[in-house]
């Protein structure tokens, strides 16, 4: 992307940033390292950068916080991992696959400091209760999950409120914080404090509409993952919407079926169905949302750079 | 305590401040709750505000340090608890006695989020690095622990280390991040920061002479408990010096003997050693010192409750 070349120095110290983390542990600094090398998309340090750009913001604050940001993302997959008993991320070992639970719980505490220390550099009191605001919003969102009835999953509030904890409250953490730090005036804190969040939710349904239509060799892991962990999202949702008795899903989410065949077999299903374009579609609502209330922003380079990233949201493979 | 007397108002308004933990996750709510009422001595919140009334500082923003702190050293017991398979706290089951692991994970990282957005309503950003670095540091040291070298364990500088990670450093939080926000001279805040280092170091091995020297109905657990979990505390490094060969102690210590006669054994050794008077020694010899940090504060009630509260850390029971 030719937002990614436009950021490239900046990212480049957000990097620099994040790899300077002064752990002493030898094994742990390893794989922390290899952790960050195998990176990601950043998407969330480009929106701060690109927020810290509609004010003129480039400065070292501003990268600390994009740091911060990535950081604690890197903090609760580290924590998801473990919870969902995950072996591969981002075709890496994850650090569950590799060590005990207490070395990754420890490890995953260590990078939610790290990313509070980083938070702190931005020298910003309310961008850090922001950061502390968002991570009881992810964490709740999580253990709801866990004590809810498993009948919950079936409804579309139940999906919304998941995606929201899961990804646009970070999403929104990014542009929030940035505006904030950025000294932005506060409708436009809020413009952009909601255009991470519709961002978010785009990002995090087309992440699902993926996980059934995508292809393995570009995503680099097996299609079918959400069900294969008896995990509801849209493309379920609105396919059973459509063949509300359909046996085969039933089965395979009833019983967290380890049968390969029937698994296979519900990817193709929901895949060829019109589950998939409706639920671009609704992909397609949030961004322009997203994009609509870019309009109240200060024109130019950057807020052109926010609605292309929105875009590319709805057209990214991977 | 006379002490507890003195700050009970406001230490009523920690455990107010506490408990007005907004979750919304019902089974949840009941186990954190639980967790709070349990208690414990609160001689960290303690700290904060005595620190605070040695300049005059006994506001809104005092009450939420002391409560944030409070808050991390909960957290903290949830994820360690977990990480040693604990099933009792304070005579209540741990929240991974009755919980998944991934529930509990969950909470601990709840816990941490709620104690960030307490330290982020001191409004001072020094107060949240404090914060961060301590989280850091207690983290690591549990890191190095895990990845270490069994061997460590019978030096004494890997005691102090892991004395220090474990339990210093949060008092050392207490009495730096409350001189910072009390606004003390830079002097006193760092002759408060070493006291709370050596107040904690005096703290961790009582703690591990009363596991030897205890009363088990007064602390309400089995003594020798380090020693089922093969951890070497000071009481045994300072017995082994006068009997280094003592088979007994060896011997639970290689395999974490689950031979109830044979830790019986190796506790009544120790217990009736030279061992103890001399753990007790060096326990005050920190008291002693962080004493006369004191004398570079100013003079008045608060001081002489912090001198007096160092003096009760040697004399405690449980």
């Amino acid at each position: 992307m030719a937002i990614q070349e436009w950021l490239r120095e900046d990212l480049e110290r957000v990097e620099a940033r994040m790899r300077a983390i002064p752990l002493t542990v030898e094994p742990l600094k390893v794989a922390v390292h290899h952790l960050l090398n195998a990176g990601g998309k950043r998407i969330r340090p480009m929106l701060v950068l690109l927020t810290g750009r509609l004010y003129g913001q480039a400065d070292e604050r501003m990268v600390s916080l994009a740091a911060a940001v990535e950081m604690l993302h890197t903090a609760t997959l580290v924590h998801d991992d473990l919870i969902d008993g995950a072996l591969l991320r981002r075709g890496i070992p994850t650090l569950n696959a590799i060590w005990t639970p207490a070395a990754t719980v420890l490890t995953g505490d260590y990078l939610f400091a790290y990313a509070a220390a980083l938070a702190a550099r931005t020298d910003h009191v309310r961008v850090m209760a922001i950061f502390a605001r968002t991570l009881m919003t992810i964490c709740e969102g999580e253990l709801r999950q866990q004590f809810s009835d498993p009948e919950a999953m079936w409804q579309r509030e139940d999906y919304r409120q998941r995606i929201y904890a899961k990804t646009a409250a970070m999403f929104e953490l990014a542009t929030e914080a940035a505006a904030v730090l950025a000294g932005a005036p506060e409708p436009q804190v809020e413009a952009l404090r909601r255009y991470g969040v519709e961002l978010g939710m785009a990002f995090q349904i087309m992440d699902d509409v993926l996980d059934f239509a995508g292809d393995e060799q570009v995503l680099g892991k097996p299609v079918g993952s959400d069900l294969r962990q008896g995990l509801v999202t849209l493309p379920v949702l609105l396919y059973l919407e459509e063949h509300p008795g359909d046996p085969v899903i039933r089965q395979v989410l009833s019983g967290r079926s380890g049968d390969e065949a029937l698994i296979r077999e519900a990817v193709r299903r929901i895949r060829s169905s019109q589950a998939i374009p409706r639920a671009v579609a609704e992909a397609e609502a949030f961004v322009r949302r997203g994009q609509a209330l870019l309009e109240a922003l200060p024109d130019g380079p950057a807020r052109g750079a926010l609605w292309a990233l929105a875009e590319h949201v709805l057209r990214r493979d991977r």
